[in-house]
């Protein structure tokens, strides 16, 4: 360990059970909550808090430039590919098509490793550097462990990454090139997470998994940062956000929060409406949403073209319908036809090539807007977590209806 | 055409003929030039040159952020998915393995669309659209033909792509999605080009051959602007590139030439020595450069794993040779088997998973640590052009050695 190599400018102060908000130390590894079992959430000093001027590194092009808001104490362990600070981009095409007059989409398939998976990754692996892990191991839909793979490779730590049988070929390859162990599982996530538990009995490894431990969720909450640095410090009206594990919904909702406490909003700016996106094959957010089932505890999903969705029984949902009840939120779910369609939307009309969890997000607006439960001159912002490229073996053939 | 709807910053003010300097205008669409069929080149006006603070957008985290050297005239011709600004990485463990102090990566890959050429297509794409074309045809072989589809379907533009038979199926597909046309040919990218004449012998279609239409190179050279501003206005020693047709080598070095004339660089700043990467497949520079050809006028090459450097007949060699003697540079080449232990590498070591031709500059600065050629104390900057991610076809299974 080396937390005193240089001066950070890091301004977390503790870690907290998300249930009952017991403290925990940010400065040893740490899994969930003794107390509950349940998420660690990480606190900074928001007092006397920094202007953006004085807390963003201007000179990073990358998701670091926010790094007083982050857990990482010494640059030296900083394991980092470049990721964040993906792009706004209008889609006045679609959008006219549509009737739409202010809908954008923040592509995070430009990160390393094709998805914004990049960016917990990023800062978990940095953080199990500092914190002296020696490997690590992860239960993953696909994009996840692609990206641990190869933070891992990147800070010299071992990499084992459990996944679905079924997963698309390119997902288990690009863990091989970064020289990572790949268990495969028949099954879902929750299945692998079991594998994880058989394989890492002794506990030599840190456990990835998400919000089983606190960072993964401090590096996703930079797309919260970036989506209100780059709209000028307001934020859109609606957020469409493909929801599996969470920790995307719930670190966005995070950053905000922050934002807000520190002043950094434009003066009478709202938070947006945050609607998550299933998959119609696994949608246990929907379900309990909607009253079909108290929780997701006992949920059964079948596997989705949006492999990041087939998530059926996560950790995270209290903390997801938290942010959906806050927000004045709401979920939709796509089903797999629509998520194609959605594709050769955005390709043909945007040229973005972009993940099917992406697609289903852009057909959750074309919902919503036609159930009125959002306005075509509403500011429509579409998180497109990923690229379509490791789907190519499950879409070929596709593009044409 | 709306040449007029927005006052422009661009300080373009001419085009020349590469032989001859004769000069045309860059307010029509111009393909080569009518007195020699030599490449036309992008003039600006560098008297009384803006600083680098003048010029360039910092709330633009895109290569759009160097309009004022680029040749768009009007905002609402710009087609963009937010590419260029991406990052420079330090290769601390590989360069320690081979005792290299100060090996850099520029990660092209995380480009939209997966690799470099979206900065020319994006360029290219805009400029056609400002000039009035309503559809673009390109011989390709393989990335440059997919970044015209996905910037094609972007700007409303149709899109006829020209590639070799046995490039990956991702590529083409990926085009399908755009909604592109695909045409297929027996042969490397000089068959595609001969095919292209015959698609378009009626001239409906622009031609955006490498170096056929002046404004791809403009998109190139923003790597070199890039280079310099994200190293401080410093430059490297050796900057090693991957070269096919040659507009990322003669685009960079334009760049630099531009800087120079402007006082961009900071004091005593000497330009690169300036690598060219090939494949030991097809390597017409290589062959002219050492003196077994006069030029690459009768090469005939093999298809490499490296597509883009499969390009036996480079329209742009005389232009490449220049940068090679003006800078000092030299050429390497590559073998297939090298590319393959590159990528591992990359993999392993610096969690990158990048094309065949990005693997092929590492292998090249190995070699040329080897013999002497480069110091391992000097500033080694590598150009990776692009993602590994529509290869996977080609190199599955061959993670291990
Ligand atoms: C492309 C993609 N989108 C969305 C998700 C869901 O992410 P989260 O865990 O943030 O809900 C995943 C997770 O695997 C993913 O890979
Ligand atoms: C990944 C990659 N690298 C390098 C090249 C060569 O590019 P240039 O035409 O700039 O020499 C290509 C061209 O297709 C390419 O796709
Ligand atoms: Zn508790
Ligand atoms: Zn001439």
């Amino acid at each position: 360990m080396n937390l005193t190599v240089a001066p950070s400018l890091s301004r977390i102060h503790s870690l907290h059970c998300a249930r009952c908000h017991t403290p925990y130390s940010p400065f040893e590894l740490q899994s969930v909550s003794a107390c509950c079992q349940q998420p660690l959430v990480a606190d900074y000093d928001l007092h006397y808090p920094p202007t953006p001027a004085e807390a963003i590194d201007q000179a990073d092009s990358s998701m670091w430039r926010y790094g007083a808001l982050l857990p990482l104490l010494a640059e030296a362990n900083k394991v980092t590919l470049g990721e964040g600070m993906t792009p706004l981009l209008q889609l006045p095409r679609l959008g006219s098509k549509y009737g739409f007059s202010a809908l954008t989409l923040k592509d995070e398939g430009q990160n390393p490793t094709g998805s914004f998976k990049a960016r917990g990754l990023s800062m978990a692996i940095s953080k199990a550097k500092e914190l002296g892990a020696q490997g690590c191991i992860i239960p993953t839909a696909g994009n996840a462990g692609v990206a641990m793979a190869a933070y891992c490779a990147r800070g010299g730590l071992s990499a084992t990454v459990v996944m679905p049988r079924h997963t698309p070929e390119a997902f288990k390859e690009e863990c091989y090139w970064y020289g990572a162990q790949v268990e495969l599982v028949d099954g879902l996530i929750n299945d692998c997470a079991a594998r994880v538990r058989q394989l890492n009995a002794g506990g030599e490894l840190l456990d990835i998994s998400t919000l089983k431990e606190p960072y993964r969720l401090e590096g996703k909450k930079t797309m919260g940062y970036e989506i209100a640095e780059q709209l000028g410090w307001q934020l859109p009206d609606v957020l469409l956000y493909p929801a599996g594990g969470g920790t995307g919904l719930i670190g966005i909702w995070k950053a905000f929060q922050e934002m807000k406490a520190m002043g950094w909003l434009a003066p009478e700016t709202a938070l947006p409406r945050m609607v998550a996106v299933q998959a119609e094959n696994c949608r246990p957010l929907y379900d309990t949403y909607f009253g079909y089932q108290a929780n997701s505890l006992n949920y059964n999903g079948r596997p989705t073209l949006a492999n990041g969705l087939a998530v059926p029984r996560p950790l995270g949902e209290p903390l997801m319908l938290d942010v959906l009840r806050e927000s004045q939120g709401t979920v939709v779910s796509i089903s797999e036809e629509g998520m194609l369609e959605g594709m050769r939307e955005l390709g043909q009309q945007e040229g973005l090539f972009v993940a099917p969890e992406g697609a289903a997000v852009w057909m959750a607006a074309r919902q919503l807007l036609s159930t009125g439960w959002l306005r075509a001159d509403e500011r429509i912002l579409l998180l497109n977590t990923g690229s379509g490229q490791k789907y190519m073996s499950n879409v070929a053939g596709r593009a044409w209806a």
